[in-house]
């Protein structure tokens, strides 16, 4: 056997936990996978002292991760650290600057300076792996990069932040608001103290952002994508989407268009018959429909020390056989250069969820507002009577562009009639 | 870029022409994803004249696969003929031996002769890949080999063959017999006019060999898999099924025990609301179950030109990568050795459909074979009343072993009140 892989490990919380349990509970397999041991030799991370609920005994410490990096002992990085900036790129950069190969959770990081990295990983021909900063386990970027890597991908979508996942289902199950979900998602780990990153969109952005590039070859574009986050659904909404027959995820999804890469995060009323609509929980899913493949569906745990250390696992062992793959699986010279289309263009049916006065004349102005933007109406439905109080109406659009419907949504919320912001929520057919 | 990958092709229905097709179709794409162009050059097949839908104009033509395989302009072999003997196996005994990577979409041929390929393939460092195997267009092996590459799995299963899968989903929903939407389906093109080997689970059987040894690192043991097919499920079963909140699926399981590998195919009961069971038609889904990553399900088509042609480029582009896996995973000096165990000491709850005699005193006998063998009922319910005449009689047991379950039902079949060959369907956890 080959002499054993030394890693050097930034970042020592759950998930960097995780990865030196694995290599340690399954030394054994793992050198078995990989032809050779895989060992944690030496570690960095802010506090030394702090007590993680596991050993760093015997592996060397380092302050400066940087400096770990440049140690001509250690032969790979895995970066746990996260965040986009800072240190976590600092050293990823100088790593593969150094010529050695990067294994990295961090999905912010890959969303919003990959195309960079990609860059510098090329030059230096230093392998950059990131299968953990997408749906933690499952094998998503090795699915799409290489197992159907023949194939034209028109479009790829998926839950992948277990936390809206998680508060979107408990809401269903239990038909309560989302403030007080999320504060006992919070209560439960299953949440962060500053939630901002999970429910505004953001996370799951970075990972789509990163799921189009591989999937339609081309680099990373992180700021063309869309973000909505799941604050604004209510149990009102959940309870009329179960009624038509939907359910409501939080979805990314881009789209190979003749005009260019589609990609947005948001809401999503989905057919409670489709597979994504049935993944509930902490779950993550995607699938990816491809000219020959099909329709493949992937599912796991998105999250969690197990998971993560799962898939940065897999990455070192793919390191240690010498299997490379470009980081968005081609070349430079060969990536596409299409242009990413805004939200604008986007074509969907709405669901549209109105508090209105209770009495007459309210409909016939609202219907107004939306034929005068030539938004063709499926279906109207007013639950509840209180004359002169607060009804809601729920209105499914026919397929309307996204600029027709946010101008006739403006002019709708102007009416004095309509007590509320309405509430606008896009259909996706499964 | 690299000069081009020559590839000799043997085999042309429909997979060769899907092959032939994607290679065509995509050929940028996958010499982006290749890093060189992939061309097949070469094809052998039994009928040089038959007409096939597509054109095999400027290849070259072989009517021997051996000698295609020897002949110094091919770089690469694609075995597609199928059938686990004969010429398949010759060719790629002969590649192997020449040192010419192979890639074939033969389960028959993996699952038989697997322990011997590994090792020629070892032997000649030499690659064998198989991703088409199984399973189709999904990226299951894979999956299993690389991205789960470092955890223990303890169990792997799945819905194998979309025949099978095809047929029992028409019979519930169409409430329809076996013979009937067997012939149907020989019609529609989705079963073989020669069904055995999907339907009595020899093809799903072949499968699950393969994933048993990638995901529990062993030699493949494909003699050691307990194998049942679909003949004997009737639509009154499936009624019953879902009168007990189940679906009847046919399922490969296998599972990593004290005492060794426990392998299996047969129709399962599983409960409506597990994944698995809401995959239907021609889909195919394996779920894993892995120490670090949790359970993972993988979904999509597992048969046919398009998904099947799928997994063949995908591997033609990992070895045009020079990614290389060991066949089952690790060299044979670090594979397990764990045995194969039998079915006898299979434990699982069951179902038990009767045709009775509706007279006093007939269940008092059942019940009295099913104790004189310790099984322990969880539940017993008659339909319908018919004097005199026959009625069915279904009971669900409480967890027995397979090898008491047999001894009961043997002697409950031998009693002159009962007037069919007993129904008995195995009930799998979620």
């Amino acid at each position: 056997m080959t002499r054993a892989i030394s890693v050097g490990l930034a970042g020592l919380g759950t998930v960097g936990g995780g990865v030196i349990e694995m290599l340690h509970k399954n030394a054994d397999l793992v050198a078995a996978r990989a032809g050779r041991n895989i060992v944690v030799t030496a570690v960095s991370a802010r506090n030394r002292r702090r007590d993680r609920g596991f050993s760093i005994d015997g592996l060397q410490w380092f302050d400066d991760a940087v400096a770990m990096a440049a140690d001509p002992s250690i032969d790979v990085v895995v970066e746990v650290m996260g965040g986009s900036d800072g240190p976590a790129r600092a050293l990823v950069e100088a790593a593969l600057t150094a010529g050695k190969p990067v294994v990295t959770a961090n999905k912010a990081l890959v969303a919003v300076h990959g195309a960079d990295l990609a860059a510098l990983s090329e030059k230096t021909g230093t392998t950059l792996a990131f299968e953990a900063a997408v749906a933690g386990g499952i094998p998503v970027i090795k699915s799409l990069r290489e197992g159907l890597a023949g194939n034209r991908i028109s479009h790829v979508a998926g839950i992948l932040n277990g936390t809206c996942n998680y508060i979107l289902t408990v809401m269903r199950e239990q038909g309560r608001d989302f403030p007080e979900v999320l504060a006992d998602a919070q209560k439960l780990g299953y949440a962060e103290a500053d939630p901002a990153f999970d429910v505004d969109g953001i996370d799951a952005a970075h990972k789509l952002a990163i799921l189009a590039a591989l999937s339609f070859g081309r680099p990373v574009a992180f700021e063309a994508v869309y973000i909505e986050g799941i604050r604004k659904i209510s149990a009102l909404d959940i309870g009329f989407a179960r009624e038509l027959g939907y359910r409501i995820k939080l979805l990314g999804i881009a789209r190979q268009t003749d005009a260019g890469v589609a990609a947005r995060v948001h809401p999503c009323m989905v057919p409670e018959s489709s597979p994504i609509a049935r993944v509930d929980g902490v779950f993550n899913a995607v699938v990816a429909e491809g000219d020959f493949v099909g329709r493949v569906m992937l599912e796991g745990r998105g999250a969690g020390a197990g998971p993560t250390a799962s898939a940065v696992v897999a990455d070192l062992i793919d390191i240690a056989r010498d299997r490379v793959t470009p980081v968005w699986g081609a070349g430079s010279g060969s990536l596409s250069n299409a242009p990413s289309v805004s939200m604008d263009g986007h074509v969907c049916a709405y669901y549209l969820r109105l508090m209105v006065v209770d009495r007459p004349g309210v409909i016939a102005d609202v219907t107004a507002a939306l034929r005068d933007f030539g938004v063709s109406m499926g279906s109207l439905l007013q639950r509840g009577r209180a004359p002169g109080g607060a009804v809601p109406v729920v209105i499914v659009t026919h397929e309307t562009q996204e600029s027709a419907m946010l101008s006739a949504i403006q002019k709708i919320a102007q009416l004095s009639t309509v007590l509320e912001p309405p509430a606008l929520i896009r259909i996706e057919p499964a």
